[in-house]
């Protein structure tokens, strides 16, 4: 396998304009899992295709992830990312506007990579998932100012924000490896259902992880009132809590942990961890059935092991 | 020819979430002068190619260059665009932004429908030309804090942010018609030199134009210290009135009609508009020799129009 990694650390951004290109390696520089990368590379290789061909396509999908996390990170004012300030905070908006468009730009440019007889293909797959991350942002966006929003919708909402995007990666690197349509679709619906099971892992680990293996402050989503899964759950039936979480979700003027910990007893009273881990069990074990029916290879056994990986992350 | 303009206007924006595509089709509808597009299916229809196969390409570029404007009217923090609200003042910065991704990608999406054959070529011009025009931009914003801006530099970033648009998409809509590379070269070099002539005729009209036929507020420019072609030639020198525009460009209290009249007066003096005039002339006058190289057509004859309408135009 690649270390992609080290493939990506190796990209040269020391490019004129310094202060365009300078913002764009302080952000690729900051590691992340390389997940999606990842994704593409592995469904070309589980149908025994060269890796190298995929690379680009690897490389455009991490580079297209990073610009939304940029932009994002200016949309939700979100001051640190991967233990770093962001680059809207280190530089400003206007740098993290241009940079982050510049970054779309690579993602687009690595492209040009692939080979001629498969361009039309990966492009089209690559904007339909550009668009639908888009589009899953907006409704995020849009569910803050709403207050009928459900579960389904929010499971809608993360499907295009998050697992479209491993989704779209597996396919496409199946299709780099000449995989039939039939195994495109079942890497498309195995890579969706390991970013649905990864996301609901995010925000479980946002409101019950350790802030030592997190890497980020616990109790976010629930000072910000995020509409995650798990309040939505929560509010989906009325109980014996609903009245006391209302209240907490009205306060404006509050203690954090004191918020952190009320929300978290009507949850654990709720049953609601159980009820999202019963959920990324699901999720988990689609992943598994639809992995059982690519080719039984060394490289199986390695998404295996990182679908067990992920779903027991603590970060 | 065909009407782009009806073209553009039927593109059906009516999608889901509503809050992504409103603005886009907001952004659109306030209409422009389509001279990019333009340019890609007249650099089409010179070398007798077939303009429906250039659509695509004429689409994604006016798609891209209404998206550039969308993110530099958040970095600028203009409130105004084509005498309409600009998006972020419409709606907010998180919206414009976004959407503003999503035109980005749109433009990409437009590409989709060019000939397998052509995308690789298309792919590769279009990403040169779209990394340019952010490298401009950059250029542009690292100006505000330089005090050691050249006229040369200033012609530089133009080439970039402006000039290289009207260049790639003549040599595109050239591509799609099996133009020859020395009949593609021809047509970037007549883009560039159009692209040029329009700049410099934007930043003429910012401070000479007629506020009726201009359609925005005269003396923006002159007001916000901008280093155009104007204020850069008039600082080159020094001269008698040096001290003066020194002394204005201090100024952070002043009465806008006044500081407009002054400055206007030191251009004056120093031959400014003389100088700019001529210099539109020289990439006029080069436009039309590069364009006698060209195809003697009757398309022909409508790029000749075009260019002397906009160098002489008011608006």
């Amino acid at each position: 396998m690649i270390d992609f990694d080290a493939y990506i650390a190796k990209l040269d951004w020391k490019r004129e304009p310094h202060g365009l290109y300078e913002p764009i390696e302080y952000a690729l520089s900051s590691g992340g899992k390389r997940l999606r990368p990842m994704m593409v590379l592995y469904g070309c290789s589980l149908f025994g295709g060269d890796v190298q061909k995929a690379l680009p396509v690897a490389l455009a999908v991490e580079l297209f992830h990073n610009f939304t996390l940029l932009h994002d990170d200016i949309m939700d004012n979100a001051k640190i990312r991967r233990n770093k300030p962001t680059v809207h905070v280190r530089w400003n908006n206007a740098t993290a506007i241009l940079s982050g468009d510049q970054m779309n730009i690579e993602a687009y440019k690595a492209l040009e990579k692939v080979s001629e007889d498969k361009l039309g293909v990966i492009l089209r797959l690559f904007n339909t998932m550009t668009t639908q991350i888009c589009e899953g942002q907006q409704y995020d966006m849009d569910f803050e100012h709403s207050d009928s929003v459900t579960v389904e919708a929010y499971l809608d909402m993360i499907r295009l924000k998050t697992a479209v995007l491993f989704a779209v990666s597996l396919q496409m690197g199946g299709y780099m490896a000449d995989a039939s349509e039939q195994n495109q679709e079942i890497l498309y619906n195995l890579g969706l259902n390991i970013g649905m099971a990864y996301q609901l892992q995010d925000d479980y680990l946002d409101t019950y992880g350790d802030v030592k293996t997190f890497g980020k402050e616990i109790g976010g989503d629930i000072c910000e009132n995020k509409k995650t899964f798990l309040l939505l759950s929560a509010l989906q039936e009325t109980s014996a809590y609903t009245e006391e979480l209302q209240g907490w979700l009205k306060k404006t003027d509050f203690v954090r942990q004191e918020k952190i910990q009320a929300v978290r007893e009507i949850y654990d009273k709720l049953q609601i961890p159980e009820k999202i881990e019963k959920k990324i069990e699901e999720y988990t074990k689609k992943a598994f059935i639809l992995l059982q029916e690519c080719p039984q290879n060394e490289i199986q056994k390695n998404v295996y092991n990182l679908i067990v990986h992920l779903s027991k992350r603590e970060s």
